[in-house]
């Protein structure tokens, strides 16, 4: 306890500034933040004033996922990782922290959203800000020249949330990313087919993915006139277009980052084409576009990349479209986006912002869903020696479609557990037997449980399986005990049988279940 | 940047620094920490002198998992998913962060290996240390009275890693906990069960379980005349004699807390002793145990926990050890520890420290893979009125379980991936037969791959089915195709069919490897 005095006059001081807060309505995240200040002092002066004061929720931008939401969640994650499977893909993992340095330079201006860990001596840590990164990391420091690869995991951004969005500072990632050097475009081609499988799977309704490649996109901008240092602050308002519309990016351009109105107007005519493997061909005979050597490379490729598309059977899902321009820095060739609704429609309008929030940078339209591209670089940037592993990938917006689905089954019941049969009994002092019978159906690899009362109602052992959709419930009474049977009792018909067998008989009851439902 | 040549100066002293510590033959470790200062101070001046000075690792204490590692982790937390499933378990999640007034005070003396993350504005925030805290925040938060629930999740501590024996700072628990107000120690029953059937089916060789009571412990200290304030120094004294001799253990009692050699003697006397309900029998009529209400409510429960895993069957695996005494603050009734190896034997030595590496405190003995125990007042110090929800719960320690079948599955191949069918060509420019043929094989839920290259030799892709375990190749001629055919090899017999329909081929010598192998 250095100086005891000093903390208590910091209370003080502190106290007097969320009195202040409070009898000004600031806003609630102004006065948790001066809370959480208020608290921490008290903390350190310790003692019971501190207790049962604490501020009971999950940090800001994070939440807890209850039984329901995990079961959604569960079932989002087996038809992605069933799909990333049927593609023949390994899975690895990272830790959720990296040294400091492993992030540093890779994400832009992003790198403030960046969580750091405190200095406690050691190294210099932050949590992971995606799952790109790390898995280039890995390659590099395990010299992987290919791979075909999944992960799922959590990752973090100090973003202003929108959490009714599915927009958290915790939310978890779900890529696919296959390196190596391989014949152009074909592994491009597999990732857009695998986002048009699992969007499909998952039930969402229409969606369509847009394309476009980092370098169409700058010898764009080259054929335009937009100076070479422009490159990534004009990249980065075109990159807005699906929130604002061009008149307002337009003025960006030309009155805050003072692009001529000429190659802002150019610029206006590209970004307003969407096609096929056609606009490819048509901007490839393109008098100024056909000047940029980036641009037909970019072009060439895309041709290539909807031919295969056309095999995989997707192209009625993939817009090739100028406007597309993902932020990341690391990007090299082609990028893609997913949407929710049909191509051409307009996003939904945003939500009002909340009260005293900020207004929220999107770092993903609304509407989208999944995003990826070429990164050929970025392992190179790990390697001592500069070795390139061109790399091409895909993230899976589990969040956005968790919250989606959580929506829609609002109203619905989910089953949260698997048990299959209840162990209840009629009369009293038949514990000992519940758990004798119960032990017997675990043993046999059954899903069972019992009440943990020595004396339940039979009427709430009934209830207990109505609510938690347990099918079949084992009832025991003196009866049967002294005949050797038990009674098995389908709880949604009613419909009982006895046998000595509990095992035998709860399995020919599921399977009789199962056959009706189907 | 607010001092350059401050910065440029830092960082002169600061390699001065670690010249130093390389020429004096330092510890890796204490390198490690100065070089990672170094390079944060080089960040911080940016530019291409720190391009290519990557400390490629992850941080201290973590680690990767490579598709192989992961293939045995999918494993392991499918058998324990699968029985916490079959015990009727729901599944929550909560963020990786809590607020670090919600840690606070839960850990006694171990809070200090809690990592904090950096005040960036905003919440002060830790990373979790273990599952419980978190379950019982989550519990108060939302006023849930009962439930079971299972949570596999990493937490992290800042401990000294001892990799090669499964501790690191960053690592799995599978926990699973049963709140509510039950009838006395059934649900504490059942956590044994479930302890007893994971470790069987894990296949990891003999084991047991050692279980006391927080109330005996308490109960014999003050017996033995141990002053209460040092019930807590005492106890984790006698924690250690799963490493150190009763000689050692008595000296750090008597020299170095001040015990009483008469107190010492009497607590050495109860610690040695081992049994089941006997046991708890015995020390009901024992003269001074008897003496306690604490301790004589303890053996009651005891009595009656030992009838009841009669019932489940696990007797034979259960061993009540009344020198068994977990270090965390929040137990109060019931505490247990599996450990690997038959009861009473002695545990292996541990491996010699590493160089450099201070010697490590150990938090789990040598051998112990789950612990676990009663925790009633936790959920109370969160809720606001202070209402009280009844826990018991265990831990799997999962780090350990990995590292063992890790080890054994060294020499042999494990499959990383799942694909059932390589899409091959014999010849030239069958590319595009290739992907229409993959498409219709994804088309049918088909597990599927080709290669990424446009003219593959046949020899590399048969290569890769074998590298891969890939059971079926598809392979592609002119001849086949001409006559709408194809050609199905199965990879380990080499027998081929031939069939208009692939899927249904694929199928059936699925089906006929499958009952090969069976």
């Amino acid at each position: 306890m250095a100086d005891r005095a000093e903390t208590q006059e910091a209370i003080k001081v502190q106290g007097e500034v969320v009195r202040k807060l409070k009898a000004e309505k600031a806003s609630k995240d102004q006065i948790d933040v001066e809370v959480a200040k208020l608290l921490e002092l008290k903390l350190r002066l310790g003692g019971d004033d501190v207790k049962h004061q604490f501020v009971l929720k999950t940090p800001k931008g994070t939440r807890d996922y209850n039984p329901k939401q995990m079961a959604i969640r569960e079932k989002v994650f087996n038809t992605i990782v069933s799909c990333f499977k049927r593609h023949g893909a390994e899975t690895i993992d990272t830790p959720v922290f990296e040294l400091k340095e492993t992030l540093t330079g890779k994400y832009g201006e992003d790198s403030k959203l960046i969580y750091d860990l405190k200095d406690q001596g050691g190294e210099l840590l932050s949590l992971r800000y995606d799952l790109t990164v790390p898995f280039a990391r890995f390659l590099a420091m395990n010299k992987i020249s290919n791979i075909k690869r999944y992960h799922i995991a959590k990752v973090y951004r100090r973003d202003n949330p929108a959490m009714t969005r599915g927009r958290y500072r915790e939310f978890y990632q779900c890529d696919f990313d296959i390196a190596g050097h391989y014949d152009p475009m074909i592994p491009d081609a597999e990732c857009l087919r695998i986002v048009s499988e699992i969007l499909g799977e998952l039930d969402l309704g229409d969606f369509h993915i847009k394309v476009n490649d980092r370098r169409i996109l700058d010898g764009m901008f080259a054929v335009c006139g937009v100076p070479d240092d422009k490159f990534r602050t004009i990249c980065s308002t075109v990159d807005k277009l699906d929130k604002m519309c061009w008149e307002d990016v337009k003025n960006e351009m030309v009155k805050e980052k003072g692009l001529s109105e000429e190659a802002a107007d150019m610029i206006g005519q590209y970004v307003s084409m969407q096609g096929g493997m056609d606009l490819a061909v048509r901007l490839l005979e393109d008098p100024k576009m056909s000047q940029s050597k980036q641009a037909c490379a970019g072009l060439s490729d895309m041709k290539q990349l909807f031919s295969y598309l056309e095999l995989f059977q997707v192209t009625d899902k993939v817009v090739f479209d100028l406007s597309l321009a993902r932020g990341l820095d690391y990007y090299t060739g082609v990028i893609y986006e997913a949407m929710l609704g049909p191509a051409g429609a307009t996003p939904p309008p945003p939500p009002p912002p909340q009260a005293g929030a900020p207004k929220a940078e999107e770092s993903l339209s609304v509407g989208s869903v999944a995003g990826g591209g070429r990164y050929d670089g970025l392992v190179g940037m790990f390697d001592p020696k500069g070795r390139a592993v061109p790399c091409v990938g895909v993230s899976i917006g589990v969040e956005r479609i968790f919250s989606i689905l959580e929506q829609k089954a609002e109203a619905e019941k989910v089953r949260t557990t698997e048990v299959q049969v209840l162990v209840a009994s009629a009369q009293k002092n038949l514990l000992e037997e519940r758990l004798r019978l119960v032990t017997e159906l675990w043993n046999a690899g059954i899903k069972a449980e019992s009440m943990f009362k020595k004396n339940p109602k039979l009427l709430s052992q009934l209830q207990h399986c109505e609510e938690s959709g347990i099918p079949l419930v084992a009832i025991l009474g003196e009866q049967e005990l002294k005949n050797g049977m038990v009674k098995l009792r389908t709880v949604a018909t009613r419909e009982e049988v006895r046998d000595s067998c509990v095992c035998v008989c709860v399995c020919n009851s599921l399977i009789a279940i199962k056959s009706r439902q189907c």
